[in-house]
């Protein structure tokens, strides 16, 4: 249990936290993380230096001398490496604690002549995974944290980076953080793609299939999407204040660029939102799907007693021992000569008659499914909404 | 299941997307989409001309010499054409890669010059299907995007074209582009009409042929409301915001229209939130109808076990072979000459009781059901609201 | 079922609609309407004339020479005599296709000259009627549509208007439109406590005699309250803007008029959003019977059975055929002297435990509520929470 | 019946209206209603004047002539005395309705030299009740409404004016009227703590009394809030605007005690809401306690019915009437000297495994619930959130 | 029951109230709260005094001769001193009722020179504690409040302050008041992530172990939830306005620090919404478990009940007494040299094709749950979301 319990929290970023009452702008490095990379890469329009595993103090080199200078750092697992980033470009011990405290809500903070920006990416294999990044923009570099290495999506930035004659090498450091800002917000498509598969699976089994173990798959996914969700609304806001508010370093041409970025969120919302409510569904499905099944377990129970429950009685009639010598009135049938056929006739006449009205009942099956054919075909008959005159 | 999976993820726009981090503006065009065909209105009030399957070139000859003039391209099967196209009228990459990435939400959206507007249609037969279709509307013309060929509504349009002394050959391209708008807004009324009809049609079913079928169409209609909402709540914000906004190219005695062109869509979502509660009962209703019917099926059972359980425990009870005649306390009953007889009376007896008990409790249908007629009667007795003194 | 679908489209204004894709403005009268009657009431302080039944031109000549001139049509059955009027009162294409295409939501627009404002009028009788009145507001005129003749409430204003030195006699024509809408709004009370009686009734029914035909009563109430919702909103909206926004023809004096009607219409929502929630409600309390019910039936079951199963057991054991002469192992109770009546003590006396045992469940009423009443009364006790020091 | 639907609608105001259509401003006196008492409290910091029973021309002679002259009027049941006290003050017909018209929202309305302010005060015994108290607030004076006489917060507001020296005696008119809607306020507390209790009483029974009945009073509770609700809401909205909006009258220093005032209604939304959402869990439980017990009715049947199912079939076996002699075959087993010991044992052996099944399944008690103690102990264990370092 | 009921009441604030109508800024002290203990700790950037114990007139002594002075009285049980403070420090009667009637919202207010901040900070150690602070802030000094003593987040604040050269020793008052409002705020987290842990062992329990008792814990959860979120919603606002509104004495590099101090309650409502939102699926697990296992003990039942009752019927059909002598038609079966084998044979068939019925329908366990796990590992198939080309 300790395992998933982990987890969790750390969805939450519950553990990771400073004591109540701690002086702020304290680092709490989790030892278990990665060690810090730092990758350069300085370029203009018609030249590039890519750089990777240096120093800090072999990153401050670049800063003034490239139109655009990109330092990501990998892995915030080291306090000092972090620190020393924080002296050369200045940055405020909120922001810093923020770096390395992850699990912040995405957001734009102004810090004089910085911009700190912090969005959540996510990622999906077996289990859901976030990760937050953080961006620091200047006049012309941006400074990137990344909890772990490797994102996917900033090595085809880099591609696009080193081709030569790509927009992105024309433009200011604003438009690298956009690039960047857009793979973290299209990193949520293919996410919910495999939310979206997950769910019809489930929708055929809650159906087909329902056990209880596909309650803990039904909440798994609805707790997954409320942490989707949580990290998506404040990406929208983050978006839109960079969109909106008079940040400098952001230019109107790249702002038309941010517009397309925030449109993806929304879309990301959207779906987001709908998944939401087609999963808040499936429990009710579940619900009347046992609830069905209960039914068809109770017919098959009731018609089997109401059949039987009769029969034996007419033949544990006959087995009583009254003494037929005694007194003609005392079962005279078991000395009839036609006796036994006609008690088995009368037995077979209950079953049948009873069977008659399950029948009718609709409780055997059979008939009760038929008339919905229809009915779909009568749509389908519908007159074409706008059919030319 | 794959077929479904494609399906659902083109109503979400999920499959058409490009990777993340690649660069923005790139045209993803789906190869099995049909190819582009070209049409050409161009017309004042008093002259017209119409021509169709032409290259992007011949319609760049229309521009500036008539009135209004109508380029509308059908299908987004070809990225050359459209790429022309964009050249030709001075399209920005952005919107033109939202013209191809369908299923964008709809939107206005101003780039120098040009107004870019996205509205999604909807259209039912078995199905419901959505197809976007753009805009760009200019000074003097209107260029319209179609994911498929032959809108319907908008032939009827072309038809008031055609028209001398229509009112629209009077009007300016704006118009032309209330036109359209409103044909896309009315569009899904017959669609609704559809929703209206299957859902009264699973009204009915849910209460009087309940199985788990069932579950799987309220599902889809549920998540077609789900869709058309996506689609209508971004149309009416689009609405308002050419009908508010200050663009060019619009003009007063248009916004009386676009007016009430967004008084048609406020009319579609009301309708769609009514469907959208209507249908979201009718899981509660299957879930009461069920557990109605188990209760039915607990009924029969129940009153076919109590009743011949406890006669066959009496007839059990005659058939214990105690030695009759080792004792007169031995089953002295056996040997009566009125014993079957008296048996036979005191089963009869206690079936009778318990009838008589069930019948009570009202488990054997019949009284339950007479007071409601008689509440529904006093319902009509109530006195007129507004009767003249 | 398909007079049931007609209802329910003309309830959301589904049928009526145009083809999408036609010209806007287009008037399409239902033939089943009534056919429009005019009739016209033009009064001043001190004098006063009413006529009925006369053409549109007759209507035009007391215009400008009255005080106030109330000309109002009912029946909406013949598009020439509206178009006619539309004429000689310069109204909008647009209005007059709204005032036509009945199920409008309740609004004010503002053509120059002339106010446009629309209502949906409510009655019950034993279904829910809805009716939509237009008005169109000149400096000296009011301009009223009713979808069908004889609103009795509109009666008990003419009667007002006829009596000399009423107040409605000395003011203008804003005030006429004032009595109108308020009359339409407080014609919503008796409807609500109709809607009220409903709920109540239903709240009986569905606890004492749950069956699936209250499914359908509850499903009406709340589509029928979801409705009025539907007209009831807008209309707070509309009056809103009548009292905010600067409207000509409406003095500030009329206004303190219009806040109070404005505030009946909160109260009709306040009264409505309450009876929506308790209709929702309806269905839980109906799901919850159900299953109550369900456990009663379940428990008389499980007694019977429990209690004679055994019972047979005992007796259909001494029903075996062991051979007592070859073995004194072999029954020898069926040769006891005591054998039947020890048997049958033993089975009194697991009858009885049984009993006792499901008595102690509670299983056979009577001492599961006899707690409740004193809880209740201990309520009664508490402490009074204004007394007096 | 008749009795609870006239206190419903009594509560949601609906059956004191006039009919729709009639003149504003008409007073429609409940005859059942208490006849109006007046009384008089005029005072200043060092003299005080109290008289009962006055006529309203009496009333009139303390104006002007005192720092605070309080006059109230108990009890709503004639016409007359109200419009004599209406001319008096000079008071606005549509107020003057309102004032008559009981349960109106909480509102503040201006009528020049005149704020009119209605409030609804609530109290609890067996029912709730609402009582409207309407005051009209002038430079110097207060005249305050209420429908029933001896409202016992208002006579604790008159002890504190009788109280020389008390901080009321040397305030205007405005404290006044704070220290009336203080009392108002602070009236609900009582009546949540009633509610509070309730909804604690329910909670418990919901799981070990499930009853029908239970509904009647979990719906009794929700309707309640609803109405609290309903007349909370609007006070807080009214108190906002006595505060924030520029009214005469009303001083800077007594503002302060309103903004006191005001987060009292709050923290009563506050409470209110709570209790709505608490009750509204009810009815979940209530739900989920009855399955429940049918669960345990359920397995006592099972367990019945499946021990002594099988033991019957065995007896029964060798109740057949083979014929031993006729073969070997035939049923030996009767004529063994064991035969019957080996049966009855071949019976307890069923029985012990069915037994053994079961109480593995955990259907028989016991074991089931003593994990859940441990998990509740390490809850305690867990690390004090904020121990000293 | 009372000592729940009291419980509850403090929690919401229901019981410490004032009669409604006596006088605002009445104290009304709880007797068996603890007796105030005033410390005070006055420091500038290079000493600092402490002490304890002391006497609201010694606290005077301090004022104006430091940078910054913190008293901090810790209990509320004594009228006395606290009307004592308030003299010396000038604070309003309405402000000092608010320190005393505890369980306040979360609030800002101004009264001249002073600001008066109210803060609901919370513990978890079986129940959840929730404690009012109140603090004033002066131009150079804290006053603060709590209901009891030795808040363990206050004594590390005291121990950053003891700390030479530590950032808190350089700044203002207001960094001493976001210092502490910081430490109720990140007192929130641990609470969280007790109720984490809670809601992840139930969400286990509710499958596998459900019982009544159950929904006592969860409704206990839920409870809970609420109160925090009536402490943590305020608390937001309240922070939010310190941060925006003209405040003085509050500088702008604190106000960067609020500003983290928002973000973190930000971080505690997302966390509790989250929570809010798994607990409210519980009861929904727990309905559905039950009725999944009910839906198990009805197929034990049915599959025991239909198996055997067929063979039973059999065996008594055989135990009837018919007269085989009489005629050979009578049950010649029984005379047969294969009789007894060949029933037995009938009713092992009878058996076994039961047995294949039911295990087909999936009722007797084995098959159902496999296909599941095939559909995980096609879901861990799905491409990655972001591959490098």
């Amino acid at each position: 249990m300790s395992r998933r319990h982990k987890r969790r929290h750390r969805h939450v970023g519950l553990r990771t936290r400073t004591k109540p009452g701690t002086s702020p702008g304290t680092l709490l490095v989790d030892p278990a993380a990665p060690k810090p990379v730092l990758r350069v890469m300085a370029y203009g329009p018609d030249r590039i230096v890519e750089r990777e595993g240096i120093s800090p103090e072999d990153a401050r080199e670049y800063l003034g001398h490239w139109p655009v200078t990109w330092i990501s750092v990998e892995g915030l697992g080291d306090a000092t490496v972090i620190e020393e980033l924080a002296e050369i470009f200045d940055i405020h011990r909120l922001a810093l604690e923020d770096v390395v405290n992850v699990h912040q809500r995405a957001k734009v903070e102004q810090y004089d002549g910085l911009q700190f920006v912090v969005a959540q990416a996510a990622s999906l294999d077996q289990d859901l995974h976030t990760e937050q990044v953080s961006f620091f923009l200047g006049a012309d570099f941006v400074l990137s944290f990344h909890e772990r290495s490797g994102e996917p999506a900033f090595e085809l930035v880099r591609d696009r980076i080193r081709t030569s004659r790509a927009r992105i090498r024309e433009e200011k450091a604003d438009y690298l953080l956009y690039s960047l800002l857009d793979a973290v917000v299209d990193g949520y498509f293919p996410v919910l793609e495999g939310y979206g598969e997950r769910i019809e699976t489930l929708e055929d089994e809650v159906i087909h299939k329902p056990d209880n173990e596909i309650i803990f798959r039904i909440r798994e996914i609805r707790r997954n999407l409320l942490m989707l969700r949580r990290s998506t609304w404040p990406l929208r806001e983050m978006l839109n204040s960079l969109l909106r508010d008079p940040i400098p370093h952001i230019t109107d041409s790249t702002r038309v660029y941010l517009r397309d970025c925030y449109d993806h969120t929304v879309h990301v919302i959207d779906i987001l939102e709908i998944y939401r409510e087609l999963s808040s569904g499936l429990m009710e499905d579940y619900l009347s799907s046992i609830n069905n099944q209960m039914n068809q377990v109770m017919k098959v129970l009731t018609i089997f007693a109401a059949i039987f429950i009769p029969l034996s009685f007419i033949a544990s009639l006959y087995g009583m021992n009254f003494n037929t010598k005694r007194s003609p009135l005392n079962m005279p049938e078991l000395d009839w000569y036609w006796g036994y056929p006609f008690v088995l006739l009368v037995m077979a006449a209950t079953a049948g008659g009873l069977l008659w009205y399950f029948r009718r009942k609709g409780w055997l099956g059979g008939g009760a499914k038929t008339p919905r054919v229809d009915s779909r075909s009568t749509d389908a008959e519908r007159r074409e909404p706008t059919a030319p005159e």
